[in-house]
């Protein structure tokens, strides 16, 4: 039924390398069926053939390709640049750029995939000096979009708008959110709040004519609360926001298990509570969520934790085929060029320019 | 043996009115003894007294002052300052400025506040646009100071740096660090890391001869670990991450409420487990931190919570004490000005301007 597509995978990334990649595989065709999707593994032969040996998977679901060469963890970007031609990664990558696969998955080097990625597959989003990374974070109604969490340091009003056009084609695509609803973070929801890039963004949201369901600007505490399918910001104060977020989850699970340890009383408690603690912390665990889209690309690229469970890994490549499946190129396509369009229109890009140039 | 002291108190401030402030005040002395310390309650007499007779507060603790006007929860900043005057709040900030009291504390108006200090005290940090407001975020070493945290938007690397420096004499004076330590919030604790700003700022904390114990950078992970004593960050950052962390914490509250009462064993586990998940919640408790100062100013402001119980205002009281008791002003006021001189300086400022320039 759905149309037969190969997804690439740097079978040597992350911590564990092809002994989570192979599970991985098996755990999404597990739990997708994964009918009519085939895989290329880059890497060494002779481990990727052990574990998928291990897992039961047959030349017919994947395809290896061997490489000695591995781009290491620590590696610095430029250097993985200069020296990771003939990699895993770098021929994972390729791999999508040639055409041969729909998308590719990698857990290793953050840098090394956002740098190699680029030069490879060039950015399709004008603006962007780097792919932006979506984190998908749990919500009580399901999963809320936040872009960019990490890598556009500085980010103006139309690099904005187009993290509000990815994030929005992400969530249906990857979520199934029939019309995903957008907010920008800020520091209160009055229109004037913030300083200019957010409320030019805003602006440019509202009479931009891009057929997204702006919602308006948003607060810290509507992240977790779902308030918004889409939350758009910077990749300063996402990355901050995020890593926040982890330790102060991380400080309370530790608190709880704390208290449920401190005496045979709670702990008792604790056993009698623990198939519905169990089932509360799999809401949160980080590997349901596993598989942050690098976004703005000319090609799929997923990147998974370095530290993804075979699970977690079976999570990013869900998200890649469903970005490869869906009409996500075409539709981000279509409204970046409305909005390079759009700002190269002198009354509406008049806000960002003294008037006396813009009348020229 | 301590100094006497006058705290000045907006009896009106808040969600509850002098029905928390009078609580509060008992609270405060329950609990820390309150030797020589005297409070001026400003407000509406008759309710002010009832509350004082409730908690067996007298004349010789409380001094009474009476206005009927109010400044309301919703009433714009620049409202309450044009028809504030002679308001609960405006004389409550009067009493420090005249002299009389050695800080005030308010449950008001927050943005009402800060404009009504601002306007009687004026800053005492030449480059803040406004006060710069202080959370006291738990960690499992206690407490980490957090400022900016929502008032100014857009900071250069000397507001970094006086944030640096007020909140490093913050919790010395409030929370009795000897030598705290300070981070920078970043994305990452490379030097080569984030904009601008936080680089340059790092360098004036590094290479400034403030004395101060200057860690480095610091991610958003390190807030809730505790990893310096206080993390630096503009406004705008710290506003956002302390509402989503606000945010995570209450989902997390929420799932776990949920996990607990989902059937009648979790349930018999809960009750078991009960006292220690309630000394768990405690050391999350905001009312256990509150009183949130207003720094940058020529007088010592601390805001309550609006909804903060009788506990909590009795702890905002307390770090009015601590601060108006301690040398922070002094420590802080001799800081600023060798900030103040270093950016005249050219060599030290050479990063921020032109050589051409630096050298004339």
């Amino acid at each position: 039924m759905s149309s037969p597509i190969l997804i690439s995978l740097d079978a040597m990334g992350g911590d564990h390398g092809p002994s989570v990649v192979a599970p991985g595989v098996r755990d999404y065709r597990k739990r997708h069926g994964g009918e009519g999707v085939r895989f290329i593994l880059h890497g060494d032969e002779t481990a990727i053939r052990a574990e998928m040996a291990k897992c039961g998977l047959t030349d017919d679901v994947c395809i290896v390709r061997h490489t000695d060469k591995v781009v290491a963890m620590d590696e610095k970007p430029a250097q993985a640049m200069r020296r990771g031609k003939g990699s895993s990664l770098w021929n994972a990558i390729e791999a999508v750029k040639s055409g041969e696969a729909g998308a590719v998955v990698s857990a290793g080097n953050t840098g090394a995939l956002m740098a190699i990625s680029k030069l490879l597959l060039r950015m399709s989003a004008p603006g962007l000096e780097r792919p932006a990374i979506v984190a998908s974070w749990p919500t009580p109604k399901g999963v809320t979009a936040v872009l960019d969490v990490g890598a556009n340091i500085e980010s103006d009003a139309a690099q904005l708008v187009e993290f509000a056009i990815m994030g929005e084609a992400f969530m249906t695509a990857v979520h199934g959110v029939a019309r995903p609803t957008i907010g920008i973070l800020n520091v209160g929801s009055e229109d004037m709040k913030g300083h200019e890039e957010v409320r030019e963004a805003a602006r440019l949201l509202r009479e931009g004519g891009f057929g997204l369901d702006y919602f308006g600007f948003v607060e810290g505490t509507d992240i977790a609360k779902g308030t918004v399918d889409v939350v758009v910001t910077d990749g300063f104060t996402g990355n901050i926001a995020l890593k926040t977020a982890e330790g102060v989850a991380k400080f309370i699970a530790g608190l709880m298990k704390e208290a449920l340890t401190s005496s045979v009383t709670s702990k008792l408690g604790a056993l009698l509570a623990m198939p519905a603690l169990r089932r509360m912390s799999q809401k949160i665990d980080p590997n349901a969520n596993n598989g942050g889209p690098l976004l703005g690309l000319n090609g799929i690229v997923v990147k998974s934790h370095g530290g993804a469970t075979s699970a977690g890994f079976g999570a990013a490549i869900r998200v890649a085929v469903e970005l490869a499946r869906s009409d996500y190129m075409e539709k981000v396509g279509a409204n970046l060029q409305r909005l390079t369009t759009l700002l190269e229109d002198p009354i509406v890009s008049s806000a960002e320019e003294p008037v006396g140039e813009s009348i020229q």
